[in-house]
């Protein structure tokens, strides 16, 4: 797949420093590691640019611990989400370096002198979003992006959000978490020239449908500039505007 | 079910007037005339303070004509919802007063002497609402209202809705008619203090399924005085508003 | 957004009482009260002519006590709705005269000095419809409402309803909650001259998927005058029969 | 399957009457008739106590012959339904007897010499629900039952149905076919204490969703004593309404 | 509404014997009974043929108690379904004749020296839907019905179902209880000429979706002569069968 | 991804008959075929065993005939699904041997001297799910395997089905198509000890929802050895049931 | 059924061997046996080439254990599937040797002297899929079939994948397990020439709606070759997987 | 809203340059252009950086054509979405320049003298995805964007996607066009660390329903940095596409 490594190879065979055998071996044995019950994929930090992050669901604490402790022997932070207090003390063990952010229900080991560039803002309607928002910040900002989060700027009381209208204008790329109605991410898009994430959330009732009012609505909004993730996905959300704010702050873009 | 009515009626009866048999008679025959295929409700004008409207779809232009006919004998005006023009040609020929609203696919015999009075803000999203905003306007108007409508103030430019903020406030209630992803109604439900009627629309494509997705919106409002009606029924909507401004400018409701 | 103050701020501007960052400042900084997870919108008082309402779920004891405290610092009643015995100890310590009403869960306080008229009629289908119409009934007294609740008046024993038809012509506006098929709206709305304001709720089992099986029925009404909310939202319901109400018992509504 | 028929078959292969591999075969050739892309069964008479009915959609107008002439070899009436001209034409050919009904979209071979008796009540909410009220009415008439059809009577105008009152009670089965919100089920099941079939209709816009909304309505239905059928299911509502009816005027049940 | 007895009140209006006042009195009060949170409709055993049923979820055991000891005054018997422990032992206190059956989760006090009559037969396709199928057979007992319950049958097996072939055809009437994909009900359509009750049961995962796959299967039987009920609605398959075995025992019915 | 080739390559390359640049240019160049608006795999008889075949809807007459002329260069058989009469025409220019079976909505160029072997098994419940069915068998007989079809053997007269129980057991795979319930498969499915593959058809009608029914019915399969293609999907059918009736034949699988 | 058996009676019926009364009785008395709650099916084995099975949820752990020692004395294995420590506990005492696999939430007794042969390899998209899997594997270990579990080789690292290219290739079938998007069926599907059996697993969350995503994605599957069973059934997909892999170790299907 | 503007403005009615009355009125006339059924929004260049776009549903081709030639008076290119040649016609009189693109359904009028830049990468899984492409790839290069769009990716033959492996990271940003099963989107995620904007088309039939299949998909994408659009909102996608590849290349974002 990475044609640079298959060509260094394939030199190296023709020069006789790797033998046929060595090349297919090599091949083979891309840079994952196999633990049994899951593959770290160290690799994807080369390939995709990113560190390895957990999701906890489904996941032992022991499994989580043992997953953890392999990404940070290796050198990398770590992100951990949708963790709980469990997952936590049983990380912790092997990683004092842990920390537990329960508004966002991550666990993080920071990136040593990492700088945080650019601005990334995270916009929530209600508090009840705060989480999924919190999430999204914290991924955001492990992944290098300075961000800040609004909360309660929802469109029923518009004038709380236009008075932020000139801190809108400065961010590079923006999260819009919402529930219920899910109507902020139209009003933000036509609002400003930098991309939205939004990203709906479960919080709501009735015909909210544990966040798929939201999600249509975000689907069918009527600003362009905006794009979605799946219900509740802060990390999701949060990865994104990272990956946007990165080429923000970079620049140089190919074909610039 | 009307007491006073029946009240009188034993009262006659008790006096002789009126025979057990002509009573029984009497009760039974409530006035709705049966021409077979349907049953007029002239007694609807008196219950329900309105008149009979017909709802086309389903029924031939003949038989439009045959009950707007009898509607007409009884002396009010008449409102053909959902029409097209063959509709209307056949209704013409016994109704030589009524005139056809191609923009809001309804037919219509105003009231004579009739004096429109209140107001009945009717808003849409975008161009493509117009057809169901306008047959909110005209029902409501038939109605006996006075009815502006605005068109194109959908939360993407947000100034183009600000822009009429003084003119929402004196409306005594709203029509909001939204398709997409329908969030018109949480934003103006948030600006004014009277109520606002929300109508989906099926304007849309893809996740907007036809109306779903601003029917969901809406019901998940996070703005208070949002009631919504049917998909694309703008009927429904204006008569809702009608009723509403009437007791805004009659007032002297039970209990004052 | 509000043309007259605007009009004035700009006048004391023009007159050099102001000056032009003080006027920046003052546009920015709207009557709503940031604490931190939350924007309280004291100004919604006078852009909606409402007080503020707590919707509990997801919100600490905590967080609704200080909520509570800094709208009751304001001279404002408070609704808390959707509350349970956590919250109301919470809110009790710092607001004593707060009253718990369990059968709507919703936390109170009443305003003093206010005096309830005109009439809300809430009407159950079942007995298990309650919980929602108790809420709803709340909110539209603390809104100044006169109301009655007339509760297990479903369609399947038709009489129980129609011995109080001459109570229905009586309200300014009803309100209907029901579940399971939600039929009642229909029928009420059929009986009466006045806005119906139905409320599906959740009550039900197998193909009534929680509520979605009422809410299409009261959508899909066949008798007009009938607008709905969300499933099992009585606040709303409440609060919108409060709005027209108010209008019923006032009048002189614009262009009376 | 036939218990008595294979114990009739066994004595005759015990009797020596008949031989094994006949047996084999008889037991194989149960009878139906295969006419290549249809299999018409005969038997149904015998083990279901009906005719066969062509359920026309799908099948070409010659294949709706064919199959119709094979029928009407065996001596027995022919009910085809959701038939078209098309369709009629074809099946004239061979079956001059045949009569086009266009109100319920069937076509006709009446049994000679059958007496109708009974009562089955066809009610229809609208004037639109009558194409699927006529097809039950047609049905059930087909089998045998005395029908009677009213239609219109929904209840928005609930003074159109309890007019009726007298005669819902003297029916051994009643049919409601409805659809927008499909209430009217509830409130005849209420009424009577005789079965009720509710058949949902398409009849209906927005969130009616082709039949979706009464169906759920009818299914949730808080009256007692009221199945249902799919949507526009005319024939099998007249079906099951004329299999009660038969019950009803027969009588003598098992362990009567 | 009872034409018959408008006609002897408004006679003896007539005679003299009841003054209007009282008319008016008697129209209004219908034999319900308003103990405040419910409205006990003594009439429908009137009306209806039937008994009072309390339908328990979302009523605390003390109502149950309460509405329970009410019914029984008037001498009914009583039939509480969806009822647990608790239920049963607040009933048991004023009732001491109520017996429990957690098997079909129903309380009952049955009528004295009632006869049960006929044949119903409720088939399961598996053993999980047994309490379903049990409060089926257990109403339609209450209301007279002889039942039988033959469970597991399901068509992966079909030998087991032909082998109440014989059987299957003695019933007056039959309810099949099936989750999964419910396939139970058309194939016993197919093998009997009496009404088919479907219930569709919970039972299943994945796609089963609660009960939705097994109510679409049975809602579009190929089989005719097959109604449907709400998804585990073990009462109204009961209370259904028990009305048609009503009418195949007692026979007689109008036009007969 | 093809082990094999690979390491023929790096020996080469290690040989010296191949150089780094074109080695890379050969791993780049796979055996697929670019024209423009589409990339015809020829590789995909090496990689999956099997021919290309054309999904016709959404390409035009020309684009259709000029994939198959692409393919056909190559020596392959084809075959064209979902193929209409225009479609069939443009092709016939360019393929004289090309085959039109309107019945299938196939076109077919066999593959010459392909001995056909096993047995699968068609079978529909009725007669409108022909075409989907018919789609099948052509697609299994297309990849080599034996087909019957059997036709109209739905569960409602199971006795249709029991009279080919024998034929049923010697097929290798069966393949069941039926729409509306979609309960076949599940009878047929405990009948025998071979895979059964399930595909629902879009045949019924309200409830149906367009195969929605029928594809819960299946996936909800009370009987083991069943699995679901899409709906309408005979040709994903017919090709599954070709792939398992070559394994049956040939025999001699990995470790056996 | 069984033409073989049903020939061998009626030769001794012939015969004098066995009386009518004998053979009707021995047709009735198919190997099922009826434990009341439950009819053990002990003819599958014959009929279906398999051995019971027992899926536990809804079943008490008595129940279980009761079944499970009827199934054993008749010599068979035994597989319990979603079975939790309760039901091990209670099986255990009748059977000792019940081993419980809590991976697969599955209690085994195997069949003494089995000799796994062929290759069924079973892949997940993620760790979390791995319950479900291993189900499916030792189920079709249960059946025969040797198995190897690839686990967390989802499609976002697709070079994990490929890593397994050559030994995808040796498998007689797949399952792939795979929640989320469920994109792992396709691809792989597009790499083999044998069957994929597809299971989506309910692993995820927001828009997966419980596994509604991933099954949606492999009906959709734009690679042949595929078949899905229901969301989360291992067992339904390990069975299909056994039958599959049975059919191409012993070849010589019928026709070859 | 916008500040700066506001402080100008307020800078010159303190310095008296403009009256109050005139700041009023120039408050209210924010740039938009009201031509009675659609308000242009030229202020949208300044606020969002982007020129106005026209949805032509629901247009005539006469107002396509007026609103068209008031955007181009103001000196903007234009693009036209959804266009058939009926608009084409109409457009084509007042704007000569103007282009159809039928592949991509737009109209199109170019900005002289605009240089693409960067690079959008818009891939399809097939043939018939390349309508929804074409649309994405003319709205990303309208707004400036060099696009290369390669077809026919899908994930059921992995090599011709992976062939593009090194093209893939070249891009900025990349637009994944897929129907069916939607899974393209996840597996090029997995390849390239910069955004990838997935939209799923409605190509496909049966459980793909009209593009719910690849939206589900592609919002549970198990890779990180995907974002979704709605259902065949190509525009969507390259109004996204080029934002972010504007920022790619122009860097220099807050807070660098």
């Amino acid at each position: 797949m990475d044609e640079g490594a298959i060509r260094d190879l394939l030199a190296r065979v023709s020069g006789g420093e790797v033998s046929v055998e060595e090349a297919v071996s090599a091949l083979r044995h891309l840079p994952f590691e196999d633990i049994g019950f899951a593959k770290i994929d160290h690799h994807r930090a080369l390939r995709c640019g990113q560190e390895e992050v957990i999701f906890c669901p489904g996941k032992t604490p022991a499994q989580v611990a043992q997953i953890g402790a392999r990404i940070l022997e290796h050198g990398h932070g770590l992100l951990a989400t949708r963790a709980d207090a469990e997952h936590f003390e049983a990380l912790k063990e092997t990683c004092p370096d842990a920390e537990y952010r329960p508004d966002a229900r991550c666990i993080l080991v920071r990136k040593t002198g990492q700088e945080l560039r650019g601005l990334v803002l995270v916009l929530t309607a209600g508090t009840s979003d705060i989480p999924v928002a919190a999430e999204a910040a914290l991924t955001a900002e492990f992944l290098g992006a300075s961000v800040e989060l609004i909360s309660d700027v929802g469109v029923a009381g518009i004038h709380r959000l236009l008075r932020y209208a000139e801190r809108l204008q400065q961010a590079n790329v923006l999260v819009v978490a919402a529930g219920m109605e899910g109507a902020l991410a139209s009003v933000v898009g036509g609002l400003v020239s930098r991309p939205v994430i939004a990203v709906p959330t479960s919080v709501g009732y009735g015909a909210s449908f544990g966040g798929v009012a939201p999600l249509l609505t975000m689907l069918n909004s009527c600003a362009s500039g905006v794009a979605v993730v799946n219900i509740d996905n802060g990390f999701g959300a949060g990865y994104m505007a990272a990956l946007i704010n990165d080429m923000a702050v970079e620049g140089g873009g190919h074909g610039g």
